[in-house]
């Protein structure tokens, strides 16, 4: 089995499952070319991610390669929805140590799920010799101007997230044996959370003419929503009492724990987004109806860094967020 | 240092000796958010390729990391040139054992050399902990309807190539102790042909009209004819007589040698391209009067593979391309 083989065999088929035909909407040429060739709207900007998972490093040695390739996927994927891009296709640079035929077959029919569940083509790629490493860089359509940026931020903005968070960081404690949930059912969510984390990209699509900025937590939500205030020259203000959790956690852990897994753990791929004081009432409306899943956890306030409150008392920040080197 | 003082320190500034603005032309959003946001032209397509290159299978050990820098980026740019796209945007997905300052300023500053010279933008990346691994997409504008695919070759079409072929694995016969050119400048041309492959826009600007076909070798001349055999559902026939090779290689290997590396060795980048009896008449008096270096070696034919001759005696094919697995 060669590199071709590999293409031909478990990639080309990946976009068969799609609704669209076998090349995908706005492919005139897919994978097998120099290049592939993409037709973008002419109202549209192009949206670029890439995003890079190290075995070992980013993931546990030995997870379960359709597991891997739903995660690398809609971790990327994530990026696209935090500026609410329109997800259209993807490149695989995947590095292996060897063609394992068992291991080829499970990851790409992980990668073709998500794929598949989030519209999304894979139009190229490298597969290399090497330590597992796994290289995904996704395109999308951006309405030109309507994209959410990190640096929109403004002082009095109410900050908002999605869904709930700590579940990634309360799975990769299960992983590690560190954290054994009482019910079967919590350790599956749990788990799910973590290998197959909702791509946000209805919530972005619902948030984007509301929103003075937006960033997905990948890092924790310390970390990140400290880009958003470096990148738009603010502080913020968070009150912990406010974090989301899901019942998952709140039955698997006790306060001190999940609050750290929140602030700090990242994974999670929830969004983290600010709105002004004239458009909170209609986020919040969406939330009070359930057409948003998403929780106000603070303020946007002038100077710079990240103020963590527990019911008004000033504390220490719980940790620090996952650093890269 | 963390993620953000790399990307900050060595990659932000990455664009600054560019022509263009520091953003880079139709950058609209660059480093530093989710995602980057790039216009296309309404004439153009957008055409994508990625190459991975992993330590100790595509590049040895203790490479200087300039040279790795300037390398890295232009093998992915060739696959733009093969296309006749032109080179607008680049991503960087960079895996590093440590950060180590020196050889990130090294690495930075042969990627910014290249990039400035084929004014290329670098527009987002991800730095991650791990084995080195450099995986590179580029992204460019391809008129519609106007690009070279491996697809269009049709019988009776002349096979050229540009340059001349097999110094890069002279180059990393060189590297490797295998080879000793007596001449100091033949070792530095040899060497400079490996490290710093000229990306071929221009010749592929100038055959896009003309040719029916394109591919740029880098996995060997039999390899990659044999990619646009099989996707052009023909065969091919090439005199071994007729391949080029530099004065350098000429002086420092026999025939022999010369004919194998010319034909297996991969990494020279040149492009191979076929041509209709009808416009072979203008590419050949682009050759004689010296604006496209370019040499016919043989002709498309019915059936698959590629046929090696010399001198009209039907030969065993000298080597057989770059396996990656």
């Amino acid at each position: 089995m060669n590199e071709f083989h590999i293409i031909e065999h478990y990639f080309k088929t990946l976009n068969s499952g799609s609704e669209n035909s076998v090349k995908g909407e706005g492919v005139q040429v897919g994978i097998g070319d120099d290049c592939c060739l993409l037709e973008i709207s002419a109202r549209a900007q192009l949206a670029v991610s890439v995003d890079t998972l190290v075995e070992g490093v980013h993931f546990l040695e030995n997870t379960p390669p359709e597991l891997l390739g739903q995660r690398a996927l809609r971790v990327c994927l994530s990026d696209l929805a935090a500026v609410a891009a329109q997800a259209k296709w993807f490149t695989l640079a995947l590095t292996l140590p060897r063609a394992d035929k068992a291991w080829l077959e499970s990851f790409s029919k992980g990668l073709r799920e998500a794929a598949t569940k989030y519209s999304c083509t894979l139009v190229g790629g490298d597969t290399t010799r090497g330590p597992l490493t796994i290289s995904i860089q996704v395109m999308g359509e951006s309405a030109k101007g309507g994209a959410l940026l990190r640096s929109g931020a403004q002082v009095g903005d109410s900050i908002y997230v999605t869904g709930s968070l700590g579940d990634a960081a309360a799975a990769l404690a299960i992983l590690q044996n560190e954290l054994r949930p009482e019910l079967k059912d919590d350790k599956a969510y749990l788990l799910e959370r973590y290998y197959q984390p909702t791509v946000n990209f209805i919530a972005g699509r619902k948030i984007r003419a509301l929103a003075n900025s937006a960033i997905d937590i990948s890092d924790g939500l310390l970390a990140d929503l400290g880009h958003i205030c470096t990148q738009s020259k603010v502080g913020a203000q968070i009150d912990t009492a406010c974090l989301p959790y899901s019942d998952a956690l709140l039955r698997s852990a006790n306060e001190e724990q999940r609050m750290q897994w929140a602030s700090s753990g990242g994974d999670d791929y929830e969004l983290c987004f600010t709105v002004s004081p004239e458009n909170c009432r209609a986020v919040d409306e969406m939330t009070l109806s359930g057409t948003l899943n998403a929780t106000a956890i603070g303020k946007i306030t002038e100077g710079s860094g990240v103020q963590c409150y527990q019911q008004e008392k000033l504390i220490e920040p719980p940790g620090e967020g996952y650093k890269h080197f």
